[in-house]
């Protein structure tokens, strides 16, 4: 067991909810600092993607008992729908039967864990803006404003759990040697709406994650609780096809008429949502160090902020949780070594997800659409289910495993250079599931 | 001629200084703010590294009638001159007979330089500590401390030539949709320091800048007007041959007799400079974009601070302002449309010499040591003398002509397979300058 610290987590979101449960399941005083209000008392913002928690996420919530909880508020996801453009309507399961991810809205998980952290002990302190940290002894700075009167609040120790924009990163970012990377996205995302029918039940089926894909853009469908789905459209902000272009109601209107005619019926409020919800960015953050002395620490997206597209944001940033409770449990009161280890351990697999984000928008918005790539998944599928000891696909490495992301994205890349090889052979699509076929995975893989 | 503006520069560096002066000489008024002293008043700080000057900072100080003011001021170098640890010495010239860099001494320099402001009638603010701007209309926030009280100042244009650390990028990197990075090497670098002969002479000769390669570590120094040298000592900050082994007096004095013997007779207080003068870090930031609207530019090392190893981060920064100056005659009052002409010719460029200086660290500390590297430089500066329509070195793309740095890079890499396949020839020692290595070339070209 620590000796017990004082500390403070800068961030209500889900990471920082999280982290400060195990903090207080460990013996430390935990206060939570958010400037913004308590988000069980606002409406949501209109502005969010659903969340998916896959097993890294699960496995951070079953340490501290809250995955039965969790689990009555999910809705478990195991394919993908794709609805092409011709309106054929195909399927593309994740993992073997009874695999699946599970779809949850951030607002209601959030307030959820919100719950459960003050349940535990945890003290939350909102609308209190933490403007700035002294690195050196775990200082706080908080005010109303950047240029107002600030009050000091020393802790022990401060985590950054505070987002992609981070103000704990901020400061640490204008250390020496200290490496910091912002890339915008050429493409944003607005989200729409798809209502519950009048029965409360879903318009769409609720088990899988609907994907729209049309080359450099896409929509996709993701099911909430009460019946509705969460959409989110996906498109560059210029050129062709493009948020620009969907300036007024005519041309948006024509837009989904030509691309996603199916979602006319299920999506009524369209031209309300997309003209009032706001158009957002999507950027990648990378650091390192990630950590001050014994001080100080980042988690989440404050260290890795990533693209939503494998839907790994929270899970990523709930496996900090995870790793850096190990290196507790470890390391006891030696917080120098467990920051070091804790961050020497996240930092290859932080990289490897955000790389994976990144090619899977292309997979999503792209490939899906591509019966060659279709087939490929089906090959790859076939084998593994013979050949489970020798093959495990990417998504279920990364969704259904807890192998390193570094791990998983360097295995990845072997296996599709064979499957490169296979997709090559003289008549693959018939031949597919032949033993030939197997016999070519069996010698590339040697 | 454009309508007069009322134009802030921050940063009385090379490049804020220079930039005042093309300001003002169009009719502009220009007030430059600093957040130290007046260099004219101050001792230098023992951390600079000495300046190069080529063709295109030349190209840039020509313009406005400087470049004769500027030339008493540097010593011409036409090699290197390469300190083996055997005791030999190699000089390798950089380009043609005639064909010279210029060193120059930072502090030096830029006191000479805000004299010729001053002259041409820019107004100076030291000790004027700029912390923030309002992009939207150029007003600058000053004041004495972060925390305490600001007075605004209203521009018409605000130009950020406030290098690396720049407080008026740190304001733009909060909007969305800037990307920017920061990156730290693991390689610092030192000050120290070979005085004048009693005589006023220099020890050793001046016209070479002068290179002790030791592979992942080097030694260099280049010549000051009154007969002494400013010498780098380039190394890892940790690991083997580090800053971090030569913790004491017998390590360091051991460590140069074993590497750097020769140095003993002209180095005389290794040991006080050591000490005293502060380990420096090298870093590569890069951003875009580099403009606000027609209210804000970055300049220079703001924009894109590069590692030292080509010796052109003055020479970008002052070409920076040579092709700012030809948008401002070509564009005339329409600002918008300057700003993002400058931005859009010089990103590509900035990354360009970014990519190029780095790599020159391996060229210098390293391969100058290896005499299959000295051949192959051999062999082109041959063939190029021969065939000058057919073949400019990089390093003369680079360095003696104006050729986009994008473009140099390019054909750079393109040269260099060439000349891999070259040096691959059978006894290429002994045939270097025969027929068969020159049309070997001449059909590789095609």
């Amino acid at each position: 067991m620590q000796t017990p610290q004082k500390i403070a987590v800068v961030g209500s979101g889900l990471v920082g909810t999280l982290l400060a449960i195990y903090l207080k399941k460990q013996g430390h005083t935990v206060h939570v600092y958010d400037r913004s209000p308590d988000i069980r008392t606002v409406q949501f913002s209109g502005r969010s993607i659903n969340l998916v928690m896959s097993n890294r996420g699960w496995k951070a919530m079953e340490d501290v008992g809250l995955d039965d909880e969790i689990r009555k508020i999910g809705i478990p996801v195991d394919k993908r729908a794709i609805h092409l453009k011709n309106g054929e309507l195909n399927y593309q399961y994740y993992g073997k039967d009874g695999e699946a991810i599970f779809s949850l809205s951030r607002g209601v998980l959030n307030r959820r864990m919100i719950d459960l952290a003050e349940a535990a002990g945890v003290d939350f302190y909102f609308n209190h803006k933490i403007w700035d940290v002294t690195l050196a002894d775990a200082t706080l700075h908080i005010g109303d404003s950047e240029q107002g009167a600030w009050t000091e609040l020393k802790y022990d120790k401060v985590f950054g759990a505070d987002g992609a924009f981070s103000r704990i990163r901020h400061r640490m970012q204008r250390q020496s040697m200290f490496d910091y990377s912002q890339e915008f996205m050429k493409i944003g995302y607005k989200e729409l709406h798809i209502p519950a029918n009048a029965d409360g039940t879903h318009k769409i089926d609720k088990n899988s994650l609907h994907i729209w894909p049309r080359g450099n853009f896409m929509l996709m469908a993701l099911a909430n609780l009460d019946g509705s789905f969460t959409c989110t459209l996906f498109m560059p902000f210029e050129g062709e096809n493009s948020f620009e272009q969907l300036k007024d109601e005519v041309a948006l209107v024509n837009f989904f008429a030509n691309y996603f005619p199916d979602t006319k019926e299920v999506i009524p409020d369209l031209v309300r949502d997309f003209f009032k919800n706001p158009t957002s960015y999507l950027a990648i953050m990378k650091c390192y160090p990630w950590t001050y002395e014994d001080k100080v620490a980042l988690i989440g997206d404050a260290s890795h902020a990533i693209v939503p597209f494998y839907g790994h944001g929270m899970n990523a940033g709930f496996e900090d949780i995870t790793v850096l409770s190990h290196m507790m449990a470890k390391y006891g009161d030696d917080w120098k070594t467990i920051f070091s280890e804790y961050q020497k351990s996240r930092k290859p697999n932080a990289d490897a997800i955000a790389e994976l984000s990144l090619r899977n928008f292309i997979e999503m918005s792209a490939k899906t659409a591509d019966s060659k790539f279709l087939l490929q998944k089906k090959i790859e599928k076939w084998f593994s289910d013979k050949h489970p000891d020798k093959w495990m696909p990417l998504y279920s490495r990364v969704t259904f495993s807890l192998q390193p992301y570094s791990e998983a994205l360097a295995i990845g890349d072997f296996q599709n250079k064979i499957m490169e090889e296979v997709m090559q052979m003289e008549n693959i699509e018939e031949k597919w599931n032949s033993e030939e076929v197997e016999n070519k995975i069996i010698a590339l893989l040697k």
